[in-house]
C-alpha cells in the first residue's frame, strides 16, 4: 500500500508535493472541526504523514506550512541552484566564498541540526572525556540524532560506528584523514565497534579503472586507515568487492534498499540521468547499506536493530538522508549522523582538495621538503601585501588556508588562540604562521609513514577478515 | 571511448540510429572508392561497426540497409506495438491467435536463428544421440549461435549450460519443466557441467512478498528441479540471496554488467520507467552475470572463457539480447541461446499459464482425480460443436490444448502421429482425446511427486552448495 502511493507520489513535483501536503492538512483540520469518525480522521492522518515523508524525500526538508521548496537543487547536481548558493554533493563541492562552505545554510537546506555546545557538554558527561578539537572547533558541526545516541548509550544501549572511503588512487591527503582521526577518538571514548567501508565498486563504476586496481586501491587505502591506530580487535575494514561476496546479510540489505527507492529518488537526490549506467543509479543501496548492522551478522550475531551513528563529511549526507527515509520502511533503525565540515585545498576554501592534483593539498607520502615547499608556494594567506601594511592592519584567519589547516591539525588550544590573536594584530608574519604550519605537519605526516610501514599485508588482510569483534551481542 | 559513443548514441531513437548508420555506411563507400589513407577507413569502419551494434541494442534486430526499424517496441512493453502483434517480454505473453505466439515472426523481430533440420541433424552427429523431441517437435524452435557451441563442441572445447527460475511461488506446474527437461537432455548428451539460477531476489523486488518468503520458494522449487533427475555431480543449483555472498566472482561481474548498461538501454529493452525501483533497473545484470564462467570461479577453476549456452523460453531472450551486447566490452564471450516456445494455458494458447490461477494448468502437486477434472473441465478443444459435426468435418490440432499437451509429453512419435490423423479426420471425439492425455500426465506428474518425496533438505544443500563439480578447467 505504502510502496504504490509513493510510487504515485514519485512522479510529482516537489511543488505539487508541497501542494498535496498543504490540501491533505487542510482537509485533516476540517475532519477535525466537523468531528467526522476516529477512523476517518486517522485515515486522512496516516496520509497525510505519508505526503510528508514523501515531500521530505524529494526535497531533502521538513515540510513547513507556507514555505513552498525553493532552493531544495542545491543537492541536485546544482543545476538550478541560486546565484550564491553552494554546490555540495558527494562528487562536487563549489562555493564562491573565500572562507569556505556557509555550513550554516547548509545545516538548514539539508535539515540537520547543528552541533551546539548543550550537545559538545553532554558528550564530554556522558564519555567522562574532553571532547575532541573537531568538535570543539566545529570541524564536526552539523548532526542528525546524535541526542538518540546518547540517550541509547546512558542506558547502556550498544551502537556501533560506520565511516568509510571511496578508494580512488593510492594517494591520500591528510584531509582524507579527519573523519577517521574523529572516528578512532568516537571508538575509543564509547568503546564500540567500527566498520570501515572502502566503496572500491563505487570507484569502478565512476572512474575509467578497472576492477583490480579499484581492489588494489582499496587496500592500499586501508593501510592509511589502519595507520591511524584502529584496534584490530574491535574494526572490521572491507572492500565492497570482496565483502558483498562473502556476506550473507550485506547483499540482503542492499537488494532491501533497492527495492525501496525509485529512480525518481535518485534522480532528485544524486541528479543521475538516464544516460548513467545501472550500476551508478543503483549503488547509493551499497553505500546506505552498512547502516544497518544485520549488513555484519558475524560482528552482531544476528542483530538486526544495534543503532549505528555515521561520522562523514557533509557531503555525503544525501547518501544517509536517502537510508534514513527507507530505514523505517525495511523495519530497521535510523542511522545518526555527524558531520564534518569540508577540508580546504592549500588554494583557498572555495573548494574541496582533490587527489589528482599533487598541489592542491599535503599527501601523506610527501617529504618534509616536499611539505615545506607545498606550503610555502601554495598555502593561501590572508596576509597583507607588504609588510608594513600586514604590521599595521594584521592578517585574516578567516581566510588563511595555513591558519585553517592549523585548526585541524595543531591540538593545543592555548597556542592556536596566541597564533590567531598574533596574525590578526599583525604581530606575526605569513612566513612565521607559514613556519608553524611545517613544523606541524611534517611530523604528523612523517609519524603516520612510520606507522604505516608497520601495517604489512598480513595486517590488512586481519582487518579484512570477516570475523566476530570484541564485543557481545 | 566506445563507452562515451554509446552513452551519446543512446539518447538516440532507432530511427536516428538507423540514419546514422546509414550515413556511416555511405561515408565508408565514399572513402573505399576515393582510395583513401587506410587507417582513415578503418577508423570509419570502427565506427560503422559501432553504430551497428549501438542499433542492434536497441532494436533487438540487425541493421539492414533500406528497412528503417519499425516493429521494435514488441519487447517494449509493448506500448507502440501494430495491432496484431503479439507482446512477448519476461513479464507478459499477449496473442490474440489460438494458436498462440507467431514464433516466425518473433524469430525475426529477435533477430534470433530458427532451429531448422540442419542444425538437429548437426546435434545428432555431434552427439550421438537421437535429437529430443523438444527439438523434433520445434518446441526449442529458435537460437542464437548454437553452430559455434556445436563448433566448440567437435574441437573438444568445453561448454557449460545455465538456466533458471524465478521462484514466485511454492506451486510449479507442468510447463515450468519444459526448460529443465530440455536441459537435463542437453547435459547428459554433451556432458558438461549445468547451473542453474533462482532469481528470489528478482521475486522479492517485482512481487509483494518477503524475503525470506522468495528464499522459501526458491529452495522449494529447486526440490522440483532436482526431482528431474539432475546429477549433484555436475550440477549447481543457486539462490540469489545466498550465492551472491558466497562468491568471489559473482558480484564482480554483476558490477562489470552494470558499469556497461546504462538506464536508457534498460528502458528500452524493458520498459521500465522513472518510477521503478533501483532494484528492478540494475537486476538484469544479475540474470546476466551467470553467463560468464568467471562468476563460478569454484566450478571452473577460475576460468573466464568458457562458452555458456542457455536453454529458456523466448521470453527471457531480452536479458540474453542485453547480455550479448556487453559481453565482448567485458571481454567476455557472447552466451549462445536455445529458445523454447510458451507452454500453453488449459484455456488456450493465447497466454502463458500462470501459476497464480489453480485452473490454468497442471501443477506438480495436482492428484490424479484433479488432473482428470481441470483437463476435462478446462482445456480448450479444437473440437466440433456436436458429435455428428465432429465426426464429419474433424477437429483441429492447431488450437486444441490437449493435442497441444500432447506433443510436450507424449514421447512416442508414432502414437501422437496417429493420434493427430484420428483427431482431424473425426475418428477421435475430445474426450477420448482428453482421456490419453489424461492417461499421458497422471503417472507423469505421480512420477514426479514421487521423486520429488525423495529430495531431501540435505540433497537440496549439496546441489546448492557451492563447489566444484565433476569436471576438471
Amino acid at each position: 500500500m505504502a510502496d504504490s502511493l509513493n510510487c504515485d507520489l514519485n512522479s510529482l513535483s516537489p511543488l505539487q508535493l508541497f501542494e498535496r501536503v498543504t490540501e491533505q492538512g487542510e482537509k485533516v483540520r476540517a475532519l477535525k472541526a466537523g468531528k467526522a469518525p476516529k477512523d476517518e480522521i486517522d485515515a486522512a492522518v496516516r496520509m497525510l504523514l505519508s505526503l510528508k515523508l514523501s515531500y521530505k524525500t524529494a526535497t531533502g526538508q521538513d515540510y513547513q506550512a507556507g514555505l513552498p521548496p525553493k532552493d531544495l537543487v542545491l543537492i541536485n547536481n546544482g543545476t538550478t541552484k541560486e546565484e550564491d548558493e553552494d554546490l555540495v554533493d558527494p562528487w562536487n563541492v563549489q562555493t564562491s566564498n573565500a572562507k569556505g562552505v556557509d555550513y550554516d545554510k547548509l545545516i538548514v537546506r539539508f535539515g540537520s541540526s547543528k552541533i551546539d555546545t548543550d550537545l559538545i557538554n553532554r558528550i564530554e558527561r556522558a564519555t567522562g572525556q574532553k571532547p575532541h578539537h573537531f568538535l570543539r572547533r566545529g570541524i564536526f558541526f552539523s548532526h542528525r540524532d546524535m541526542d538518540q545516541v546518547l540517550d541509547a548509550y546512558e542506558n547502556k544501549k550498544p551502537f556501533y560506528l560506520y565511516t568509510g572511503r571511496g578508494p580512488s588512487s593510492q594517494a591520500m591527503h591528510v584531509g582524507h584523514l579527519i573523519p577517521f582521526l574523529f572516528t578512532k577518538w568516537l571508538q575509543e571514548v564509547f568503546d564500540v565497534p567500527l566498520v570501515i567501508q572502502l566503496t572500491d565498486d563505487e570507484k569502478y563504476l565512476w572512474k575509467d579503472m578497472t576492477i583490480e586496481k579499484a581492489y588494489e586501491y582499496a587496500r592500499e587505502n586501508a593501510k592509511d586507515i589502519i595507520a591511524c591506530g584502529f584496534d584490530v580487535n574491535k574494526t572490521f575494514i572491507f572492500s565492497d568487492l570482496d565483502y558483498l561476496g562473502t556476506s550473507a546479510g550485506f547483499y540482503k540489505n542492499i537488494v532491501k534498499v533497492q527495492k525501496h527507492v525509485t529512480f525518481n529518488q535518485v534522480k532528485g537526490i544524486f541528479g543521475f540521468t538516464d544516460s548513467d549506467c545501472i550500476g551508478k543509479i543503483s549503488f547509493p543501496a551499497i553505500q546506505a547499506a552498512p547502516s544497518f548492522s544485520s549488513s555484519f551478522p558475524q560482528i552482531f550475531n544476528g542483530k538486526d536493530n544495534i543503532q549505528c551513528l555515521i561520522p562523514c563529511a557533509i557531503d555525503q549526507d544525501p547518501y544517509f538522508r536517502m537510508t534514513r527515509d527507507v530505514a523505517p520502511r525495511i523495519g530497521q533503525p535510523k542511522p545518526a549522523l555527524l558531520h564534518s565540515v569540508f577540508f580546504p585545498a592549500l588554494q583557498g576554501a572555495q573548494t574541496k582538495m582533490s587527489a589528482s592534483d599533487p598541489n592542491s593539498s599535503i599527501f601523506l607520502t610527501d617529504t618534509p621538503k616536499q611539505i615545506k615547499t607545498k606550503i610555502n608556494k601554495h598555502a593561501f594567506s590572508g596576509g597583507r601585501d607588504t609588510i608594513e601594511e600586514h604590521r599595521k592592519y594584521g592578517g585574516n584567519c578567516d581566510v588563511d588556508v595555513s591558519f585553517m589547516y592549523l585548526t585541524f591539525f595543531l591540538e593545543d588550544d592555548d597556542r592556536l588562540e596566541q597564533l590567531k590573536q598574533a596574525y590578526t594584530s599583525g604581530e606575526l608574519l605569513t612566513g612565521e604562521l607559514k613556519k608553524v604550519l611545517i613544523e606541524t605537519m611534517q611530523p604528523l605526516v612523517a609519524a603516520h609513514q612510520e606507522r604505516r610501514k608497520q601495517v604489512t599485508d598480513e595486517i590488512v588482510k586481519q582487518f579484512m577478515t570477516p570475523r566476530k569483534l570484541a564485543f557481545e551481542f
